[in-house]
């Protein structure tokens, strides 16, 4: 293995996850102010909630009208444009899938791809699900339109994202943002401190 | 109303909750820096979990065994013993009522109680829900036993409790630790920073 300190660090997401919205602006300032990586691993969690049992954060009474107004005061504080999209949440297959085939090409497009994404679901109110959005996201970005839509039906890139989200599974991911450090597992936006207490300090 | 800064601030757990124990170690220290007051307001998450359909959480599939390692990790972040108790989760009906009953005739001693239950049961792994046991950590800080007992079985102080979990839920209350600020509510203890910074500003 070599030194510890310089392996990746793992950041799950969801695309429907506004914490993981949140997350994303972040993760990577502070794994390279610790000399780290990050490995972006967009995941679905609707299959992990059939596991779990969970149900998406607004939908529970009491829960959810504080999860939406603290999404509000999150996002001011973390300086993020946001607004609960119309529909929500929403099925990731599209833009995840075109994260995964982006990646493997390159990785610094692919998640520029990914913040272009989240910031036209959770702050301009775009369907990203649908795959002509994402593919028009992505356009923005110089990826061929047409090459990106095929590729969202292709099986391989397919069953890319199925053992992406099993992996994650068996790995015991159950929410959005989730960040492994050297097998130590981060749930939440709100631990982005501990995350980085973490890596300056090898742990506590 | 006059000046607003001088409300106290509401501090929601409920005594099965590890993060409400951990919570309560901190809650006082940030507001009196602030200048500050605190109400302690034990209830039950028993009662929440029935309208909101939300499980205890070490029993949810992947989160629960992520939530045994968090809590160990989190003590050690907060420098407090811990141990997860054999009986989990308990019933918080005996030293609920011992702090309501006592709260009223001395807050401070109501909160040294508090803080002796929560450390017997999430340190030394006694079982708090029996009205003996809650009696014998009141009485190692002078209260009479036999009284306790007695205030234990008072339909007032079963009421006195009934009407606090009612209000709680009234007001949206549905985890712990739960603070709430001016009207503005913060769930979690992985919020005390949140809490301290808006104490601080006054919102942002």
């Amino acid at each position: 293995m070599g030194d510890d300190m310089a392996q990746p660090i793992d950041f799950y997401f969801d695309f429907s996850s506004p914490y993981g919205y949140f997350a994303s602006a972040k993760i990577d300032e502070i794994a390279h102010r610790h000399g780290r990586n990050v490995v972006w691993r967009p995941i679905l969690l609707g299959a992990v909630f059939k596991i779990t049992g969970q149900r998406p954060l607004p939908s529970i009474p009491l829960k959810g009208s504080y999860t939406n107004h603290d999404l509000v005061r999150t996002a001011r504080l973390f300086g993020l444009p946001f607004k609960l999209p119309t529909k929500f949440p929403i099925a990731g297959q599209a833009p995840s899938r075109a994260y995964y085939w982006l990646a493997d090409r390159d990785a610094a497009l692919a998640r520029n791809v990914v913040q272009a994404l989240y910031r036209a679901y959770f702050a301009e109110d775009r369907d990203i699900s649908n795959p002509e959005v994402t593919a028009n996201v992505a356009a923005k970005l110089g990826i061929n339109r047409e090459e990106l839509l095929q590729a969202l039906n292709d099986p391989a890139v397919k069953e890319r994202l199925r053992g992406e989200v099993d992996s994650a599974i068996e790995r015991g991911v159950f929410g959005s943002p989730y960040v492994v450090i050297d097998g130590e597992p981060f749930w939440g936006a709100d631990r982005l401190d501990q995350i980085e207490r973490w890596l300056a300090t090898g742990g506590w």
